[in-house]
């Protein structure tokens, strides 16, 4: 039996008290990862090389008593290791010279694939070594629709009618790229579990903006399929599912794709999850990462009602979606304390 | 009793097939509304010269047996209408002056409000006199929350990190400029109910990127003050709530702000609001907009899946979200002659 608490609840056991951390509790907010970004001259150097992604994902826990650390990288390294150009343009976001869409798979492929990602396998394993013995190690990947959409519209979307309209113009062409991807993706996570996580996370940030057919089609069937594949080679690592903007749909994510917990974002009502996904499921979530930048009495009081609504079955207390650069770093640390001793 | 079929069933009437209309049947991917765009100088100018919105408004009826016209307006109108300067560039969106977070009415008021829109209410006027017997008019106005996510952005946001975070760190000057919304709003509407609409649809287009909490505060309480002030002025005008993204969240919002009906997202699943919706309210939608752009057999299934899971109650067909340019308008008339032979 684990000593560390984050794999216990994952594991469905209650605990006195949740515990917790925090999408993105590595990263800007903090001024020593700041300082530690300006080493690298590109973001995806960054996280390649495991000198500095270890250092990145280690830096929280040296402030807070998270009871997890996740592996510091990015969701645009599995399309960059299939062959796709990505690249980061400070203040723009993240790049990509787009598929061609009658040709979605022209220039990708698996050959140098592991190769590519050998760095973040390093990552891994290094932070396997150097956690301390109560904290958890979360690995974790983008799920295919949302890295679809990053590699059809060439980054960043304000409404993805472009993508969607491929789906739904040319579903077989799509197809074949979500096809490719459930395929690394699964061998990336595999691998990531190989290298020493406990636990994965996919993170499919934008389902909220498919049709209820459409999710069905793109997010939980290539889920369902990804934790599958994860599972047969690591029949007992845990994977988090966070289908995020799913709204009442997340109650058939959590059904149909066998995930062992599931992250909610802010908009799901926390009655509602706690009677219709916390008999089913792990609940990870879901405090409002702009209440957590905002702080106050509010802040405090919006913890303690997360942490009250989930009391009754297991919860990994975490946000709705990761933390803003703007963020006081007091206020995560206020966050933890509060949680660590609720009840 | 009203001839028409859309009045019918949004007072809770079954229909043999349901009646039809779409969010933005007017608009851009009509070639005659393109010609008659050119027109105008700014498209503010177009919202308020009765003699093209009129015009705009009539055009779809002109080419689709749709059961209802609605108002050719912006929900920006009403910030412009208070005294901000709000202007429009071409391809960039609507862009706003954006308010003093501090001092968030200033330069604010209702003193010219009324005469301000007085195109729009005579828009309103001459389309009750001109629309066909059988096709309903309907009126409308962008939800408080939405309306001001555009006052305090300065114009389209991406991720609503400005307005959400102000309504977290000042909620009291937020709570200010969301009054004086809901007021304008409202005395809005039952303008434009007086000028002649006969059903309202208030449109809440960013609620879901609320949390529960701040839901509740900033779209379910300024909603249901809103119905409640028109219902003191015209008890039995209906009101359309469009709470889009709201997820689980759409439940809440049809039981507590004293809503007709309600237009679901695309995200929204059939059995769900079939089961928890539609026996508490009048069910409309949900076509993803995308899917009609696209057109083929796809298109034609959906529709048919729509229909049926919605034949239980009452049901007024229509889209996730509004018509987007891209689509070839025979793609709407192929939809519109689906649900009409419905059955």
């Amino acid at each position: 039996m684990t000593e560390k608490k984050f794999l216990q609840v994952l594991g469905g056991a209650r605990a006195e008290t949740p515990p917790i951390w925090m999408m993105r509790q590595a990263g800007r907010y903090l001024p020593e990862y700041r300082e530690l970004r300006r080493r690298a001259e590109s973001f995806l150097e960054f996280c390649y090389t495991p000198a500095m992604a270890v250092e990145a994902a280690l830096q929280p826990l040296r402030r807070y008593d998270f009871d997890a650390a996740i592996l510091f990288s990015d969701i645009l390294v599995v399309p960059d290791a299939l062959g796709q150009r990505v690249w980061f343009e400070a203040g723009a976001g993240p790049k990509l010279e787009p598929v061609e869409k009658s040709d979605p798979l022209a220039g990708l492929g698996m050959d140098n694939f592991h190769d590519h990602l050998a760095g973040v396998y390093e990552t891994v394993s290094q932070l396997d070594a150097k956690l301390p013995s109560d904290v958890a190690l979360i690995g974790f990947a983008g799920a295919p629709w949302t890295v679809a959409t990053y590699m059809a519209e060439g980054g960043s979307s304000r409404d993805y009618a472009d993508v969607r309209g491929w789906a739904y113009h040319d579903p077989e062409k799509f197809r074949a790229l979500i096809d490719l991807l459930v395929e690394a993706t699964a061998a990336y996570l595999v691998r990531q579990v190989d290298a020493g996580a406990e636990a994965l996370q996919l993170f499919d940030s934008w389902a909220g903006v498919l049709s209820e057919a459409q999710i069905r089609r793109w997010s939980v069937d290539p889920a369902k399929r990804i934790v599958a594949a994860v599972k047969a080679a690591h029949p007992h690592v845990p994977v988090i599912g966070f289908p995020r903007g799913a709204g009442a749909l997340y109650a058939d994510y959590v059904r149909e794709t066998g995930i062992d917990a599931v992250s909610l974002d802010v908009a799901v009502p926390l009655g509602w999850a706690a009677a219709h996904l916390q008999s089913q499921t792990v609940i990870q979530g879901n405090l409002d990462n702009l209440l957590l930048a905002a702080g106050g009495a509010a802040l405090d009081e919006e913890v303690g009602r997360i942490v009250e609504a989930f009391a009754g079955g297991p919860h990994i207390f975490n946000l709705g979606h990761g933390i803003i650069p703007a963020t006081p770093p007091e206020h995560v640390g206020r966050v933890v304390d509060l949680v660590k001793n609720a009840g």
